[in-house]
């Protein structure tokens, strides 16, 4: 189903060519004081178009607030928001019915749905359904921010430029967020733009790594199996198109290291309970530990390629080339950094409420 | 809450050290041959005890079939299985409740169930609790082979010996399955052994890398977004304790690679559509493309170590040194390995019911 | 939380006077053929004001959908529609977040939710909440019509007006659905109207019963227990404002029945099993048996009249008089009877397509 | 599925002629004394054979709680129990595949389940699965019993005896429990007794009315639409086989009143905000209001009868004559009356949780 969360809980709907996308969110708090103007923000980083390292596709994507505020301020009724869908070529779109794009989800979609599929801008699963879960991110990281946590993204990683890992979150929130790959290091963030247009150049895409920044966050947060830390933020994340791998703490390190490198050794800091070094990546048995909360996903580059590709007409079930027109992002890592920044909201909020934390 | 599933649903119950642990699986379809063997022998696997490379615990995990089965068919209604617990020292246990185990749910388990919780054996965060999953997982897994389709893992790294990825799926059922570090290929079997060994005589621990493969899988399993086959398995497998990363396919590597590299291209061979590769590891937005689902798990070092290590005592809140005596696997990837195959099987049975696919 | 359903599944949103109500749909299939015209119409019987037995207020109601169709026809992705709220008299309900009406939310909505809820037009807790039911209700209708399955309500009793009980389906929908209380006689219809504007003559209101017939149902929709037909039904239908009891066929009558006189024997009748009598409502064991659906409900008479009624001031913790004035319905069983088909719609779909019979 | 609840829910497995029947039960809160004899003596008033007005079987039900105690102190970790099934003659049930019992589920089950279902002793569908809910439901009357709140049910009606509505709770538990009618006045209980024997005499059956009061109860447990206080005990309670009603306060007579007379208007005794009278059971807008809980539900005479019945031979399409025989109860309200404290008990007990009143 189109739901997601135990408490705080996001039902997104639309299609990239309907007449809107948005989504319901049921279970959060009453009074808590949100920011349209944030919200909007943040959909604006997710946009394309601002950019020449991103699409040239104009949206708009003015956040609607329907309701679930008076004033403002959280009521504790369902929150309901949308964004109207404007600029789209659906015609465009046509051709993949019968010759799936390689990498995306023509194919399965086609084989799964059938006839009455919406294909147009790749329907359901287009990139821009990523804008409901943005709208509830956005609300939820303004009820984390309310409490003095602070989520944030980066880009550590696109195509064979690499940035530091787990920088300080005040220079993500600085740096990253203000040039337009989502760098927390100015001089790298020339360095990818320029991995990026070359691809474009190439008439290929590059793909990358985006790392996520959690802190300030209490003690306890999470549920043991199906709803700990890790479980639902990948659930969450990998709901997200183009993501082919999640690591937290240490990730696919841990199997390098020996069990008394690996484990975290506690020790007493102010007075609060802290560890010496945090490759649990602030988790301990799928419960927060109070100490940064730090994951990385692998974001593939964009199968929309201009280069000729090899296909298969699904109707005459004949092999073809396939040349993929129109305007896409030579690299969606940087558009993908806020989407991040969202689920990871989205999970923690619900973990912490469900708790009682919140 | 405890329970997994869209359609296919496990809910699991009991603690390490109370009277069993076991689940409840709804759901299941009616009609299906079920070899209470074939349970007892993953458990079997799954267990500690049956080689020098585990833990000399005697457990014998034989598990009860108390509901949804009339010779040995099901009926659609609830399966409930159990398994008894035996051979527990509990008292073992008591001083982490004042002193939280590095790398262990001790800490934020206290912090957050307070003096009711059961602490003893690790109580609901003790790795028996993948008991339940195993036993839903086999049965999950002879629904699968009833339609053809079968889910191998296989260790594909342990301390520093890496195989080969992406072994055939009958080797891992032949040669994997059959000695005990979980290994395909009889001669890397030996040093990964060797690894384990020096691991336990430096009163260490070593961690690795679980590859798991389902072949014979129909095309359209999977729901877009939160329902996705990546992210209902990831959320499963974050389930299971000491896995900090999971990937699908390409995974990180996407992350070196360009759209035309990466993207796999699509051919026709004996009337079927097909990949040239498999980068996407049998997944195309979110849903089974009929190629083999491929991912990888990354397993920590047992935090269970018997080298001092650093800790804090909670009650006086004074930093101490912690000796963790008892009975421990130098390396759970062995054991872990039919528990991937488990959760793997739970996901695609409930994913492929879910989509009217089986 | 604010979703109902198992497969279709609808989250309703909005308050009575924030800017608008509406719902988000899952899980409708793809391929039905929705008219938007259908849906309005249905939204105009629940809508006051289009008669002198209801309330003057002028809601227009026009339904606005927002995705999940393609001309017309569902796509199988979330249906999500709202409509605009107007003409709202918020300040009019700022008296009762002090002094709460007596048979209203008001005092428990108070305790519950506190100082942020939205007490304006009675909130989350306003028959205008019944908005979302009747727009996804009349899809649930529309899709069921498509398969020969009518559901058909009628008013069975309003005030000291009885009319009979169980009229052919056709009758209900040709008469009912043409007069302004809702039954199945017309010269019942004419006595009903006078017992309504005699309650408003004397500022009061009166109740009745509504009964609901469902004809041409498939054999074995619903499931056992908790999701059986009479569960789900209920759950659904108490969700209405004002609904005290609910009954399935003989209903409270089998307290005075044997078994042999209540026990409904088989038949066959033109090769198809049947029962002589249909006490049963045409549920057996939670599930259809083809037999038409036949259940009943208790409308109270409206808690807002116009005569002085006691109160209590919660701030002063003082009795007190209360006068509630403004526009009120001094019936609402005649707009209640698209509400009651509408919810019956829903679950009956929802039971259909969960049970595969969709 | 069978799993019901938000936040203290129950899954029941087993089938009435398979090894055991049980329950898990999950979110059951930490810290609660449970004791084991009251559950088993609930179980009891349910077991059948205690007395001539039931069904002279054998069944001994001892409960056996598996996890989720220490001490006979709850953990938070799910709770599992189950009853093992003994004296089981499922030979004579085959008959029923053929040709269905009037009033019963088997018509229904075979075709919705076919060949592989469990028909012996009804399977899912027998009275047997209320074992579970007694069994959830003992642990949930015990919880709230530690807050102050008693759950009582009794025979309200038994064929052509009526008591009276509402008596006072301490009564019940006093009088009601102890006879073998579950009548709060005893010299009716006399006369109810005689009306199941001679029904009994007749080769019949009679049913009655059940009602339930709860008292001690918080203001504003219940949610509001779909988990209303009626919407969710009346989805529970219409799981119990058998039941064809259910109404909360002055129910069906809401259709007799106006609004005036319905209304329950606030007075303040001893600095608590009461209503005079308690027309609205104790639920306003589907959340409690402090009043005590009052519902009743209509039990159907035994469909079990030994008079000769009509029905069909479903393998040959011909009708025939029906002669059930075995051991039945000429009535089942006395053994319901605790499996309706026990539903009431979960509901009332899971909204409390999930509205953070216990």
């Amino acid at each position: 189903m189109n739901t997601i969360g135990i408490t705080y809980r996001t039902t997104i709907f639309g299609t990239s060519h309907g007449p809107a996308v948005g989504c319901v969110i049921d279970g959060c708090p009453p009074g808590i004081r949100i920011s349209r103007d944030k919200v909007q923000s943040q959909l604006d980083r997710r946009r394309p178009g601002y950019s020449d390292v991103s699409s040239p596709r104009k949206e708009r994507d003015r956040v609607i607030l329907l309701s679930g505020l008076i004033d403002s301020v959280t009521t504790g009724a369902p929150i309901s928001a949308f964004v109207e869908n404007k600029n789209a070529e659906s015609e465009a779109y046509d051709v993949f019915r019968s010759i799936p794009r390689p990498g995306h989800a023509d194919y399965t979609a086609i084989s799964k749905y059938g006839e009455h599929h919406d294909h147009r801008g790749g329907g359901m699963f287009s990139g821009r359904m990523t804008i409901p879960l943005v709208i509830s991110g956005s609300i939820a990281m303004q009820a984390l921010e309310s409490r003095g946590i602070h989520v944030a993204a980066h880009s550590l990683k696109i195509g064979r430029i690499s940035a530091k890992s787990n920088p300080p979150v005040p220079n993500i929130e600085r740096i990253a967020r203000k040039n337009d790959v989502g760098c927390a290091d100015p001089s790298l963030a020339k360095l990818m733009k320029n991995e990026i247009l070359d691809a474009k150049r190439d008439q290929d895409s590059v793909g990358g790594i985006i790392e996520c920044i959690a802190t300030g966050l209490p003690v306890g947060a999470g549920e043991p199996f199906f709803d700990s830390v890790e479980s639902l933020l990948s659930q969450l994340i990998f709901s997200i198109p183009a993501i082919k791998g999640v690591e937290f703490g240490a990730g696919f390190q841990v199997a390098d290291m020996r069990g008394s490198e690996n484990n975290d050794q506690f020790k007493i800091r102010n007075g609060k309970i802290v560890t010496e070094t945090n490759n649990s990546g602030g988790i301990l048995g799928g419960i927060t530990n109070g100490m940064p909360l730090i994951l990385r996903v692998a974001v593939k580059p964009t199968p929309s390629i201009a280069k000729t590709q090899k296909s298969v007409n699904l109707q005459k079930m004949k092999e073809t080339d396939l040349q993929v027109t129109g305007r896409h992002d030579p690299c969606i890592v940087p558009r993908a950094v806020p989407v991040v920044e969202s689920v990871v909201s989205i999970g923690i909020l619900d973990l912490m409420i469900t708790g009682g934390l919140f």
